[in-house]
């Protein structure tokens, strides 16, 4: 993996990050392939659309169908037939949101299923096999996510194992996989700067922002974005993870990070809210009944360039499969516009005008 | 429309229906797209699969999103995004299926919208109304379908609605739309035969044997098949409605009819139920966890030629919607190439051997 910083303008700035499958210009926006499949998407309509590299669930690919189902089958490239690369988050997140019951010992976390109520444990080293079962290009540390609001005590314990664990995923970094730290330290900058010294000691690809969106207030998170960017190694991509709202991307961008996924734009779609150059719009509004419209004029995807407006309100409302898949193709063209012209921007030194207008429209 | 019969052998037949928008080879299968999609698929992948012509519903088309908006949207084939021939039913079959209540007058049927349990009416002047706006390439008259058992007066009283409203939907035939004719007259040849001889004394493009496959025993299916298709005209198509197992269609083709459609393809690949050169799979089963082998080795469908069954299990069990695409692109690929071999055995003369080889198969 080799990450090259091209163009930038303030602190936000493009580059290219080359990996053995393919390139992925930054920033880059990930969509979110939770259990080896985009929702509703075929990888060759990912293609389509222009997506570089996706995200994958460890968390959930482990559990099913298992991590040595997917390695006997050639990995998760194989597997979903998906040849360009693929992140694998570490299950640290999922442990936190998804499972029932959860204890956190000093070597990893004992968890309950959110399928079958089975009883589990995943710690670092278990997290690197798993990634390394799965083939991911990039692996992630396995991190201790602290809730929101935290206490300092409890959040600098979680700093703690988070740092104890990445020392250990990093004995464990394979040839050929890329591995991120990940930065832990709830709301507290101290913590936060502790974390990344540490990582950055140990030495790793890139680094990760984790635990931010987990119910702080925007403040606080944008804050958050703020103090860690500048923080993080120049030369290296850095990632914030699982913020993906347009408004949060722009600051973040501004702040110097280069990498994003979130099922915003998929999960959306699928509930019929749509991005468009104009905002967001339900596609169920009754206006829409008749209307002989594409839904973004100024959207060059499959959906926009041969549907109505009408015809995704009808299928929406008859909540058919086809409308789950225009959405979809729609929302991440959409986002993956956004990331192009926002990259173009930077190198033309515009940024600071496309997020001003954005931000109008997004209000 | 022009139809021509060009290979046969016994009473089994070739043709090519020629239209406007496209030609369809017989015997054909009609893919179903109830109201105005094929559940899953995109028209693009229905013509990459070989789909020539699709079905589509009336009587939900006319619920929603009404046929006054498709028709200001430009019509059903601009609505959505299929340019090939599309065929509409005209509502008769929902209303005796799926409507809560329905009352039967002489020139039409009160009814209750499955949908909200608003009341409409649907006479010969209204289904004709309804399929000139949705602009499909062939209609289809109204009929009254009785059900099963129907006593000889029920099923004649039925039969003479049918014959009345074929004639009165012929007075109101349009230009440029193909018109059919629907045989009732549940089990009894007599009134089979009666209802064929009136809808020939009309004239019509092509002639279709409803109110089958609805309840009663398969002798008596066969029956009926083996009966209504020598009695109808020789040098139009034969539509048999309704009807798609694939033991079925081999009997009826044996018997001479053209066209077939039906649900079953489409609605069992959603429920994990696959068609394969050696009979049907339920994707599920528990030695597929791990194997790498395409479904069905003998296929070249999309899904064949880059998925394992490992994988679509997988998605199956994790309920995804790529499994519902990739075992719809499959089954419906199954249908279209097994019709497409039929026809090939037809005209090399070996459709004895054809049918026999896949009833062995399909028991």
């Amino acid at each position: 993996m080799q990450f090259t910083v091209e163009t930038s303008s303030g602190s936000a700035r493009t580059g290219v990050l080359k990996m053995d499958r393919g390139m992925i210009h930054t920033p880059a926006f990930m969509p979110v392939g939770t259990i080896g499949t985009v929702k509703a998407m075929s990888p060759e309509e990912l293609k389509e659309i222009g997506a570089e590299i996706i995200l994958s669930n460890t968390y959930h690919l482990y559990l099913r169908p298992g991590h040595k189902i997917i390695e006997s089958l050639g990995g998760l490239h194989a597997f979903m037939h998906w040849d360009r690369p693929i992140l694998t988050d570490s299950g640290g997140f999922q442990v936190y949101s998804l499972s029932a019951l959860r204890k956190i010992e000093e070597d990893g976390v004992h968890f309950k299923s959110h399928l079958d109520g089975s009883m589990h444990f995943l710690g670092p080293d278990e997290a690197m096999m798993i990634q390394a079962s799965l083939g991911s290009d990039i692996a992630m540390v396995l991190d201790d996510c602290a809730p929101y609001p935290a206490s300092y005590e409890y959040a600098m314990d979680s700093v703690f194992r988070t740092i104890k664990w990445a020392a250990r995923c990093r004995e464990l970094r394979r040839e050929g996989q890329a591995l991120f730290g990940i930065v832990q330290g709830s709301l507290y900058e101290k913590l936060r700067k502790k974390n990344i010294e540490e990582l950055v000691g140990i030495g790793f690809d890139g680094y990760a922002v984790g635990g931010l969106s987990v119910g702080e207030p925007k403040e606080d998170m944008h804050r958050m974005i703020r103090f860690t960017a500048p923080l993080l190694p120049e030369t290296q991509p850095r990632y914030l993870m699982g913020i993906g709202e347009l408004g949060d991307v722009l600051k973040a961008v501004e702040a110097g990070f280069d990498m994003f996924d979130c099922v915003m734009p998929t999960r959306n779609a699928r509930n019929g809210t749509l991005f468009t150059s104009n905002g967001k719009v339900s596609i169920k509004r009754q206006e829409f009944k008749a209307d002989r419209e594409p839904l973004d004029l100024a959207c060059d995807c499959y959906t926009c360039s041969n549907y109505s407006r009408g015809y995704l309100r009808h299928l929406f409302l008859s909540k058919e499969i086809l409308s789950m898949r225009l959405n979809t193709i729609h929302n991440l063209r959409f986002y993956l516009n956004f990331f192009s012209d926002m990259r173009k921007s930077i190198g033309e030194g515009t940024f600071g005008g496309f997020k001003q207008k954005w931000e109008a429209i997004l209000l």
